[in-house]
């Protein structure tokens, strides 16, 4: 069963997805201290912080209920997430809600492929992580009445967006390197379809266009 | 009716709980992140982090269903609240538990005699943000554990304990000073008695000393 500890992917995979909502809980409690304008806009970037962290708690429970060291299954993805946060430090604070927004985005999407293909019921644990709740809403309202107030923000942030997606993929490679089998997850599902790869990266590719267009850029 | 949003003491008590809580969680979740030894020592200050918004958002919501704009009700407090997250940053671990548990507890105390004297419902909406639920355990358990296999950590710590009470009565001073209405809620629930405000004082060093005691310190 994909569902026993035994099978590392999965714990891989809980664990890598526990650490990233850790540091993102962590990561944008800082943008909001550090960068937010007003009190109203700090105190919304800390409700999506605060989000992550309740999704690190159901990942953090799931692992010890499958008899995993929360620590330990995070470790390994402590430095390659660490290195993505270190070279994408907002400038300001258009770049931090882009950030949350296109960055998070792709990661999610990653982890929503790779556990389309897993067990049921951590596909579903998944699945309720991920889950967003319009949370980011205001994210959208802020980024695009910016550029409508000055067009020109468009292309640096447009810019800013594809450095986060440039290294993303940087440590994503990463990973991949260091834990084969968190990367098997994803290719033993397409069973190394090629036809399906392909669809595999229109889909995530799809996603973040939406993202993008979303924000207006 | 104190609970009008035209009871100005009111609104400022909300208005500096709520800031201090939305503050405690930026600082709590920063010390996390840079100071925290292990994953699960960030986890679990991470934790506390959380449950400081948690009780943010009750009082944003009561300051909204009062009538008030929660970022002027905390405007005031800004402040003099980051000065004192200014002049009282952690500079390791152990300082930032003892920060966390007795810093905290010591503003607590202080808004649940506030609260004490006030409209009902507002007295059982503070007593329900200020409830701990056992959150800060591990504080103790961490600052014993400490003292225990380095016992010359005890008098650098205690030091520390009495600057962060130091700190927080002078900037408590100027809060008393640029809001009288706040500190009016005090002064009249205890009817100008001087033997009533003498054992007002009492609990709150009692409590703050039980702390200490609680962490052998």
């Amino acid at each position: 069963m994909s569902d026993s500890p035994s099978a590392p992917g999965v714990v891989d995979l809980l664990g890598v997805l526990a650490y990233a909502e850790l540091t993102a809980f962590l990561r944008l409690a800082e943008d909001a201290a550090s960068l937010a304008p007003t009190l109203d806009d700090r105190a919304a970037l800390g409700e999506l912080a605060v989000a992550e962290y309740a999704h690190f708690r159901l990942l953090r429970d799931r692992l010890e209920a499958l008899g995993a060291d929360p620590a330990r299954a995070m470790e390994p993805f402590v430095e390659p997430l660490d290195a993505w946060h270190a070279q994408t430090g907002p400038s300001d604070w258009l770049e931090a809600l882009v950030k949350a927004y296109v960055g998070t985005g792709i990661a999610l999407d990653f982890y929503r492929e790779a556990a389309r293909h897993l067990d049921p019921s951590i596909g579903s644990l998944v699945d309720e992580v991920l889950v967003d709740e319009g949370r980011s809403e205001f994210v959208v309202e802020r980024v695009r009445a910016a550029i409508e107030s000055d067009p020109v923000v468009a292309g640096r942030l447009a810019l800013w967006a594809r450095r986060l997606v440039g290294e993303a993929l940087s440590q994503g490679q990463r990973v991949a390197a260091v834990r084969p089998e968190l990367a098997k997850l994803l290719v033993e599902a397409v069973n190394d379809d090629q036809a399906e790869i392909s669809r595999l990266f229109a889909r995530l590719t799809e996603e973040h266009g939406k993202r993008m267009a979303a924000l207006g850029l």
